[in-house]
Order: C-alpha cells, then structure tokens, then sequence
C-alpha cells in the first residue's frame, strides 16, 4: 500500500473514523483503524461492534493494500503532521511508513484477516432530508432517553415514518420528547426503528451544520445505515415495541401560558440551587396571572420568585423536577414557548410558540 | 446587616474570594465566606489557613454587620441573579434575604466568632511593580516547581531582591526557571521568600491584565501579602533555605543553535507522542547543522525529523524528557530562542532570543 493525501483531508477522515471505536474496548484489533487502498480510494473504517464508519477519500494511490493502525496514536500523528501532502507507505511486514517533507514516522500495523467483515449497504434507501435537519431532529430528542437498561427499548431514539413525515421520540418514562419533520419526497416503505443513544451521540458529532447537503437513510437485517458526505454510518437497532406514546400526549388543556423561553430557563436554572428535597430536586409551580416559582433545601435556604405570563384557564398548582424543564427548555431555540397543564398531577406540555413540529411532555412530581 | 450592591461588582468580589476556599476542607466555617459590613465597605474574607484573601467593595450600606455564608451556594447564586441592584439583608439569627426585584432568596447564615482571625498589613511595602509584569513572571516559572513533598522547600517559588532587581526561581531538581524584572523603584528592604505553589495558582487568577494597575509586597511574620486592586492576598512562606542555584547555571557552552520557538515546540510534541521508552519519555537531539530529533516507543513505533537551526560550536548527541522542553517552550513568546549545551551529560539552558530577563536550564537524561 504506497499513496499521498494532504495532511487536512487525511486528519478530517480519521477524526471522523475513530469516533467509531470504543475507549473500552478489550478487543486490541477494535482499537485500530483499517485503512484499504482500493481503485484510487482510500476507504477507513472502524467498528465497536455495534456501530461502524466507513470514510471513503480520493487520494494518490501508487499501490493498493491494506492495514490496521492503532486509532489513537494515529489521530495524534496525523493531527500534529505540518499541513503539507504526507506519502504514506507500507512495507511486506505491515510497517507503515509516515513522511513529509522533514518528519519521517514509522508505525506497526497490524493484519486485516480478524478485523469484523461490515454490513452491506442495501440497494435502495428509505429516505432522504437534509444534514442540519436531521441534526437539529437529533438535539431536540437525544436527551430525553432512557439511561437504566431495565428497558432496553427507551435506550434509544425511535424514528417512526408516518404519512410523509419522519418522527424522533425518546422516552425515559418521565418526559417524552416529539419532533416531527415533513419530508420533501415520500418514503419507498415503512419505517419503525429504535437507534441507540450511543450511536445517536456519534452521528451527532459527525453531523456537519448544511441545509444543502443531504443524509439518506437505509434499514436492513436490524441495520441502520446513514449515508452522507463521504461517510456510511451504521448501527444496530434496538429490538423490542417501543410503548404507545400517542396514548400519553393529551390532546385539552384546563391551564395554558405563554412565557419567554429563557426568563423561565434561567428562573428555573436558579431555583434549581435550592432544590434539593432529601434526593429530589423539586421546583413547585404557581400558575396565576403571574407564575410564582419556589424551591426549598432544608438547612440552607429557599427561593422564590415571579415570572410574567400570559395565562388562559384555570389557577393551578404543580411541581416538578427541575432539571427535566430545563434540559428541554435549553433545545428550543424560538424566543417564547407554551406551557400546558391539565391538572396538578398530570403532564405538562412544552410547546414553541411558533412551529408546529415540536412537544415535550414532562410529568409532574406530586408532594405532600 | 443590611445593603444594596450591584449584581455584577457583588460576584465579582465573590468570585475572587472563593479562590481562598479549599475544596477538601474538613472544617466546615472555612467552606464560607465571611461578609462584613463596616463604614459603608462590604468586606469579603475567606481563607483554607494557608492563604487568605479579602476583598473590599464599597456599597449602599444600611446597616452594619457580619454573617458567614456557603461559598459555593452563594457564588452560585449571584452569578445567575439578574444584572440589576440587590438587596441584601440579615435578620437577627443569622438568616440571610438576597432579594432584586422579582426574586427572593433565603440563606442560612453563620455566626462569625469561629472564624479565624486575619493577619495584619504591616505598615510599609517592600516593593511594588505592573501586575501584568508580575502575572508573566508567575507564568514562566510556576510551572517548574516541583510537586514532590519530600523536599517542602521546592513546592514553591523564590522571590529574591538582587539590587533593584526581583528574580523568580522556581526548581524540581530536574530543570529550574529564572525570571528578572527591573523594580523601577528600588525596594525598601531586602527580600527571600519561597511562596507556595498552591498561593501562585490562586495569585495567577485573580491577577488582571493590566500593565497601569500596581501590585504591591509586603512580608512579615512569614506571611507576604499581595496588595491590588480591591484585594489584598496573603500566604504562607515556605520555611527552608533554597538551594544555591547560582552555581549550577552555566556560564559558559560549547554549543549553541538558534531555533524557531514554535517550530520546535511543535517537533517535540510529536516527538513526544513516541517516546515512552519504559517509564520515560525520551527524546534524542543530534545537534549539528541541522537539528536532528527521534524518539521511539518498542511495539509501537518510532519518528525522525530534521530542524533548521543555526549553530555555532561542536556537534552533540543529547536526551531529553520531551515534556520539561516543551513544557519551557509554551510560556516563552518571542519567536526565537537560543539552546546552550556544554555536553551531553551537562545541563542545556534556553533563553529567549531577544530579551535578557529569563533563562530556563533543563538537565538531559543518560542514555546507555
């Protein structure tokens, strides 16, 4: 394997590559990249068994091969190599050989025959919308899954086709986040998956910021593939139903108010200091013509404070954990939001104020 | 106690002040700060009972007091207080109400009888200089002092008056700092104080940028007492006499390059990344007229490169721990500096190229 690339395209796919590879791998082969120099593409790959990154770069090519390379120390080469084309060279033994103009590197590689064989990608993708969409779909849902692995299924994000709409649900079982896109071309089939957070997470670093660049997204044999750039991105989907959550989202409401999105964060945000209720953090609400907002931690003091509102319906007291409000109220990005309650002991919706494409629901905490 | 105060000059003295608090304290009144309200001036006073720090801010005072209160909550609280006058206020057993206009906050307060005492200003300073001088002095050495215990007198930097001259020095047995500023006024007494590492972190914080603003030393009882701004900061002093370190600076070299700083910064970064020879981290220099490095780490890998340099003098191999070089080269910011060798088991000193007011000595490492 004998090619050259310029430092910069070469560093931008290894740092994409090895966000593949798990840090707590005991695997050693897991911890590398593989590299295959192929019709004068450099393809890299990694894998944690549950998800894998193919980096796909034109390059130089002088002779194909193939090689694994430690992930980490490779990244921090290639990463501190001055921007200038490097000649990457590798010898019968699997010694790589690194070279610029002044700096020569030499690196033991390792052999490709037990490195995990990848999924084929399916001929035909299910459906397609742009990078910073999906993005922001992401951000909106990621947070609010599950960390126990008593359900499985809530570890994860759904992404449910219904109609010509793709919806992102997560769950922990006290909040449930709902964003809903509208695609621009229908769906080939059906789509109900569950994607783990993990690979959630990943995607989401990988995501670059561009309305005009599309993701297409394929499903097959309880593989999920997104394909975009130069990079295909696949994980595992998580078995098992995912709970009824429309059952849970109430359609009336006996309280709405309107308030400004991040007066209520930073409200919130401060009473949370004074929150801590033996091991519940609880901020109690007063909704009237003003919302009053109190927290209490015995022996260290307590909070109070008043929030202007435009309030519809009924005068209602209710209390939550404070840090469910927050986490969501932090990912919307419009400047007012709605609050509706139906009562002091059922869920509260979270609604922007412009856009129709987003709600958050958050159970209440009952006190004494 | 009761005052109104500016949110913005309140969390800057309660920023600064909690810088005194240690994090590990046992004794719980030390986790506080004490507030004292006394001729229209909040004092703000903490200390772990190896520094202390107080702070002075003046305030609409109503009425005069004292309180101690958590410092964590506390410096929490005012940094997400609205940016508007608070109302600050203290009943008579101990409690505390933070009030602005939409927002209440109740604190419990302790009494202030346990708290330790202050030492005092002495009367007259030893010698003042540009706080913005002081702050680069602390940077180009702090970083050298050592972290071992075994040798107390080391964990600190030397502050010595040599004529009308301030020299830092700063040593862990294995590479010393030296860094001179020109008093413009001579000092009033000699000095020789070794300062805790732990103060000169905190010290480094607090200082400002600020060539106009004065810092002025005082020393007494072995406590020293940093007087600027709104602060004044006192330590411990290191008891121990501090090695002749005169002696050990050569004068004289049989070889010197002149080197671009950040290039050679950045070679031995990536030198570093290959160079855990055992428990070492080792790189080699083959000075001539070009400045060869390599370094190598078995099982993984190896690097050389080639530097541009300009020598005067003999050829020499020498060894060096990477990290005491490069940690040097990141607190030096002209772009060139000289290195000094007398031979491959003598120490190597770097001084920058233009100026004359520091030099950094770094001992090489014996290889077989």
């Amino acid at each position: 394997m004998e090619f050259y690339c310029s430092q910069e395209d070469l560093l931008t796919a290894i740092s994409v590559t090895q966000r593949g590879i798990s840090s707590k791998t005991t695997i050693p082969i897991l911890s590398g990249i593989m590299l295959k120099l192929t019709n004068e593409n450099l393809f890299l790959k990694s894998t944690d068994l549950e998800i894998t990154i193919e980096y796909k770069i034109p390059v130089n090519s002088i002779t194909e091969g193939e090689v694994i390379l430690p992930a980490k120390i490779l990244t921090d080469i290639v990463r501190k190599m001055p921007k200038e084309d490097i000649h990457f060279c590798m010898t019968e033994d699997k010694n790589v050989k690194i070279k610029s103009s002044k700096i020569e590197i030499d690196l033991t590689g390792e052999n490709t025959e037990e490195f995990p064989s990848f999924p084929k990608l399916p001929d035909s993708n299910i459906l397609e919308l742009p990078e910073l969409r999906l993005k922001n779909m992401l951000k909106q849902t990621a947070f609010a899954v599950s960390s126990e692995e008593s359900r499985p299924v809530l570890t994860g994000v759904l992404f449910e086709i219904k109609g010509s709409s793709l919806n992102l649900i997560a769950t922990d079982g006290h909040r449930l986040a709902y964003k809903v896109a509208v695609l621009e071309k229908e769906p080939s089939e059906p789509l109900k998956v569950v994607i783990p957070k993990k690979a959630i997470t990943e995607l989401q670093r990988i995501l670059i910021d561009d309305e005009e660049k599309y993701i297409n997204i394929y499903v097959k044999d309880s593989i999920v593939f997104f394909v975009f750039d130069n990079v295909i991105f696949s994980s595992r989907i998580i078995e098992g139903k995912f709970p009824p959550y429309q059952q849970i989202i109430p359609n009336d409401n006996n309280t709405k108010i309107k308030v400004n999105t991040k007066d209520l964060q930073t409200s919130i945000e401060r009473a949370e200091l004074l929150s801590r209720e033996g091991t519940r953090s609880l901020v109690k609400f007063k909704v009237s013509d003003i919302l009053y907002l109190t927290s209490n931690t015995p022996n260290l003091g307590s909070l109070s404070e008043q929030l202007p509102v435009d309030k519809e319906g009924e005068d209602l007291e209710i209390a939550f954990n404070a840090k469910l409000i927050t986490d969501c109220l932090k990912n919307i990005d419009v400047p007012e939001v709605y609050l509706e309650f139906s009562g002091s002991f059922s869920p509260c919706l979270i609604k922007p104020v412009i856009g129709e494409d987003y709600l958050h629901l958050i159970l209440p905490i009952r006190t004494a």
